[in-house]
């Protein structure tokens, strides 16, 4: 074979596939073909769109993988089908109104400045500044692609049947994994915590999913407000990745003091294996936490059993969320 | 397996692929690694950057197959080392400059409304505007670039050694497709067209390689210039993409004047097979026309063959530039 400059070329000019994607989606290209607009000509009708755009941009997805072309007709993928047609219940079109937000877009703009200075370029603290309305568009975006692994949580996570469960989601966004476990488990009541404006995308959630009369809501930053005590179970979805270690540990302190005695902190991460390079979504989520965050990391399990131990913990167990590409980590006070 | 949303996710983040790699040529991070620097903390002294930004951009590259690493050290890859390191004679790192030039980004923008309209948002004639700067600009990054399809070019072209061979480099850019004709036969001597600007690029490459002496230019836009005549080839290396067929048959009867009676156009180009999604790389740049100018394209064999047959020439044959992902196109007059 030989060395090739296909790699860099791909890499380089990746960009453009975050641009078609996107396109792709805003036009609902992938709902047409599904109602059977499988030519570019009858695309292009059914998504008001040019026809030369149109093929070009199909031939395209399906280079991209997102397509099967057969003799001219363009037909979807088995992903796509059910991630990309917005009649298929797992429909996650939204995630490209987060994920290429111009907010966070804008912080992989200069990635050389954030490398030699070792933080996000962006201005006061990122993406985790005070009610950065970022985390409105999050909740709002981003839950299809939470149902899974919420879902996966609620299963491995024991509880109780014969007693009251008090949960507390800390910065529940939109809100999904509290609800799977309320969903799943008739005695389980969950305490919302997150800014206002996202806390009104859970409570619709709740109400959604028919928890809402167990599930209550208490506004405000997660390192200021009082929490209230003795909760059964704390949930840290995706959140402690933000903060660097020593803000993680002061955060894991005061949830371990609002836990009950046999209570438990699940925590939900992106956490690679300790080569820091595997599996590959976890690993590469490290660079968003770069670009976006003042400190924040993907942790590896070892050093958040550390910050777990550190904050009183007796010890903490790894759990894998397969098929979602995340890690469950249940901590025992 | 079942479906899985990871294409998607990572489609959707592909723009930090874009921006990681961009950094990481401007840091110098593979040319550091190839010079032994080898753990982060070398490397960040060694580049001039954060501890924390290299480890993970440089984990970030392992995932995505620049680097390899063991027991925290990163070697290599064997296209890293060929086209990345500086030091490297087959050193490519100038192509994000080009590539992720902002002019370029910013006709990816909106791909949206570019499929709506099915011509690019850039104003003017996007990239194909006279004089527009960002030819300047490919001449001196993309030259590394080209250096293998023109050897390969230089190597099927079939040349009379008895003869005196006058070659036409129509919008030669970096020229290295008419050098790389005069490198290997000295009976060659090519004039080469392009803006007063670019070409000085082009000279300054003939001269680096040898071939000043048997190489001139001519000034201007390919569509206005005279071209003088009885030439023996035309050359016309990445040249019509950027056009619709009508104009492109325009020019074409421009360059059947030019030639002597036996003469040949030589065309390289991204051809994509007649189904439009196959081969990946020739296909695929179909998306960077529809965004860049108005009206250009990746074109098909038979839809060259018709365009040249309608200019005059009586045949054409299709040869591969492998392993340069691009094609030949020889047509006879």
């Amino acid at each position: 074979m030989g060395p090739s400059p296909q790699l860099i070329f791909d890499t380089v000019n990746a960009y453009q596939r975050s641009a078609a994607i996107k396109a792709a989606i805003e036009l609902d290209i992938f709902t047409g073909i599904a109602e059977g607009a499988e030519t570019s000509a009858e695309l292009a009708q059914k998504c008001n769109a040019s026809e030369r755009g149109v093929r070009i941009l199909c031939d395209y997805l399906t280079v991209a993988g997102f397509l099967n072309k057969q003799d001219g007709r363009y037909k979807l993928t088995e992903d796509s089908a059910v991630f990309l047609n917005r009649r298929s219940p797992a429909y996650m079109g939204s995630v490209v109104d987060f994920l290429q937000s111009p907010m966070l877009m804008e912080a992989f703009k200069d990635m050389t400045t954030t490398v030699r200075t070792g933080t996000t370029i962006m201005p006061d603290e990122g993406t985790v500044s005070a009610e950065n309305p970022i985390w409105i568009k999050f909740a709002r975006s981003m839950a299809p692609m939470m149902m899974m692994p919420a879902q996966v949580m609620a299963q491995i996570v024991e509880i109780d049947p014969n007693k009251k469960v008090k949960v507390l989601d800390i910065a529940a966004g939109h809100g999904m994994y509290g609800i799977a476990l309320a969903q799943r488990h008739p005695n389980v009541e969950v305490v919302a915590l997150d800014w206002p404006g996202v806390l009104e995308v859970a409570k619709e959630n709740a109400q959604k999913m028919g928890v809402a009369d167990r599930f209550s809501t208490r506004p405000g930053s997660a390192f200021d407000v009082e929490y209230g005590n003795d909760y059964d179970i704390v949930l840290l979805t995706n959140f402690l990745h933000h903060f660097d270690p020593p803000t993680c540990e002061t955060l894991l302190k005061k949830v371990y003091g609002a836990l009950a005695s046999d209570g438990r902190a699940v925590t939900v991460e992106f956490v690679p294996n300790e080569d820091r390079v595997t599996p590959s979504m976890s690993a590469g989520f490290s660079l968003i936490m770069l670009a976006s965050t003042p400190s924040g990391d993907a942790y590896t399990f070892s050093e958040f059993q550390r910050m777990f131990e550190h904050a009183g913990f007796k010890r903490s167990e790894l759990h894998q969320l397969a098929p979602a590409p995340a890690q469950l980590i249940i901590s025992y006070k």
